[in-house]
């Protein structure tokens, strides 16, 4: 029996007793699992050290050795999260709404879980630890197949998490850790409908891709995030340029950065100089289409590619418009659908664009650094659904159930 | 350009103007659509007597052509259909929930419609009406391939719902049929993700599994249904037989109908005599597990593959168990996770049962067949969904939406 059919077997059974937990004891894992990360904390480290010093062997970069180091700090945060997540109301068994039909069936429709849910992701040790906390607390059980480069650190903190959870009274294998990083056995994970009922990606464009193109089991596309504002001719200026700098620079490797700036014609030769000054103090590159670069000819051309583009660094691409029209249309057509704002003064504007642009987050005179399950208030977040089935934008707890039918009736029998 | 990029670059566009379009006009066309169907009934005669004559020289089986024959009364239906749909509220633009952040920012929840769907179905013309009506009056594009059989009534039925949509204000293209019947075409669909956001297999087992197993667009899986009736020791006999007799008899052919009898050890003996006398009226053919054999030795012996099989005719495998957790398991084994029922006086019993099973509907006392949008108080359905992601059960108008956040701010910028 291979790993997958062997762990999705044991999930499959755990995920049945999962549903009907009780919240006390799942809050009570929760809270075993955060000490169990605090009593451990030592062999984590240890853990960590060798992937690090493999990672610094292999030559990874810069970035991905930051992402994969750990420190008492992030171990620490862990732990919060945990907490953070105990502290959250438990999503299942609420009554979504009940009614009665004139034959007398009684229709109760309930939330429940989604059953097994499989995390593919990369080098993040932290997403183990979230991950399991956002299942484990909307009843379902895990699959988690992390990178290869990982996986000292993700099978030593996976040890302890499902310990913990099974000793303070959840099913064996409530969660459980793929130890195989093979290509192909990632593919199968992808392919086991029987046993896993989502798949959610977490990671790079290019991970996300393969799982959304390999996939049978169905996938919840997270993550990527072209994302533009556009600054309408009323728009307060000096507010437009604050949003733009903060949705740019705040943090540019995230998926709610914008990547794209688009401004109107009439206030254009006004407002560029204005925001390039803003954002030259964080040396944003600016690629420019024609109009854009007249205005600032001090940068450079950009090219079709450049509209399709995440940079998530600091480039940004702009291009001037002629009007709320031309905006929408453009968005609409090179956006990954995950946050777009518009600065403006007008409301009708705001109501034509925030009704017409296809996208998970809409804003009107905000940045869309704001598209996060704890910026919405939802204590949580396993990633932003850039898809439209079943869940858009942030994805909290209620994001990781489903729902069943319960219907009481007396005997009914249906007459055709 | 092929057929379905040209149709999928017209049908998101036209989702563009549909996603906006207001209630009054996507009823005023159905109307429309209603009116040219009864004026133009003629023609679609016409055109089904050519599918039924090309039907008949490819000796199509008896069931196939019915399915596919169109007769007066057959577009009064569809006609009544339009009708009804328009009659039903638009979900489109509801606020689902809306509340304030610390900072000021003011989120909205709105109704949206998934944006252009496609539906792959069989030889049926009626699914052509009916689903351009469900997916209009929700504020979708919808692209329509249906099974080569079927063409020429496709053709003709659809000419004139598009043209009548058209002519009463909605987008050019809201409704397009493929046809071009080639698998390679349906294949193309279903790797379409640029232009269709979601697909819905309309049809039989191994049509729903080829679309999951080839589509990179996101399925909704509908329709398979292994569904069990489960008989406690505590249960009305007289009223399990009339359940177990309608749930298998009233319309065997249809995906809610029971296809297994799962009966306590402890009335065996006294029901199933009693139940095969009821079904005996009917000829429906049992297969008996070992100890139901004992019992009616006059019946057919179960193999494995009958515990999975969806029969859809009057074929009935028949188990004993010894209590309710044997039932749950068996059922929890091998159900396509449609719908089950439980007949029994026990409350305990039947909250083990409606907690424990992973169906999308759960019974107590009543039969099976009441899985479906009308009966449900839906007031329409496109399908029945087997999946747990999106939609559960029946879908109706809601189902075929999704959300998006509106964000108002006063210049918010996120801190870090």
């Amino acid at each position: 029996m291979s790993e997958i059919t062997e762990k999705g077997k044991i999930a499959r059974k755990a995920a049945r007793g999962l549903a009907i937990a009780s919240t006390k004891i799942k809050n009570y894992a929760l809270e075993k699992m955060a000490e169990a990360l605090d009593k451990n904390a030592k062999y984590i480290l240890e853990a960590n050290a060798l992937d690090m010093e493999a990672g610094e062997k292999k030559e990874l970069s810069r970035p991905l050795l930051d992402r994969l180091a750990l420190d008492g700090k992030r171990i620490k945060s862990m732990i919060d999260g945990l907490a953070a997540v105990k502290a959250l109301p438990d999503p299942i068994g609420e009554i979504i709404s009940e009614w009665s039909r004139p034959n007398g069936l009684k229709i109760k429709k309930v939330r429940v879980p989604l059953g097994v849910i499989g995390i593919i992701f990369e080098a993040r040790p932290n997403v183990t630890v979230d991950s399991a906390a956002l299942c484990l607390k909307s009843g379902n059980a895990v699959i988690l197949r992390g990178g290869s480069d990982a996986l000292q650190s993700n099978l030593e903190i996976t040890r302890h998490l499902a310990e913990a959870a099974y000793a303070a009274g959840l099913p064996e294998g409530s969660v459980q850790l793929i130890g195989d990083t093979k290509r192909e056995t990632a593919e199968e994970l992808m392919q086991a409908r029987t046993y896993v009922d989502v798949l959610i990606p977490r990671g790079g464009k290019s991970l996300i891709q393969t799982v959304v193109q390999k996939s049978t089991v169905p996938v919840i596309e997270t993550g990527e995030g072209n994302c533009h504002v556009y600054v309408e001719k009323s728009a307060d200026l000096t507010m437009a340029a604050e949003i733009v700098f903060n949705a740019k620079c705040s943090r540019p490797s995230v998926c709610n950065a914008i990547e794209k700036l688009l401004v109107d014609e009439a206030i254009a030769e006004k407002f560029l100089p204005l925001v390039k000054k803003r954002l030259d103090t964080a040396k944003v590159e600016l690629r420019c289409d024609e109009k854009a670069h007249k205005i600032l000819p001090d940068t450079k051309m950009a090219v079709e590619e450049d509209w399709k583009t995440e940079y998530l660094s600091y480039i940004m691409a702009v291009k001037v418009v002629s009007g709320v029209d031309e905006a929408i249309e453009h968005i609409n057509n090179y956006s990954t659908k995950h946050s777009e704002s518009i600065i403006t003064k007008d409301e009708k504007s705001a109501k034509f664009f925030t009704d017409q642009i296809d996208s998970a987050a809409v804003y009107v005179n905000a940045s869309t650094r704001f598209t996060d399950g704890f910026e919405f208030g939802f204590g949580a977040e396993i990633g932003i659904s850039t898809q439209k089935l079943h869940a858009r934008g942030p994805m909290g707890l209620s994001e990781l159930t489903s729902y069943k039918y319960i219907i009481h009736g007396t005997g009914q029998v249906r007459e055709i």
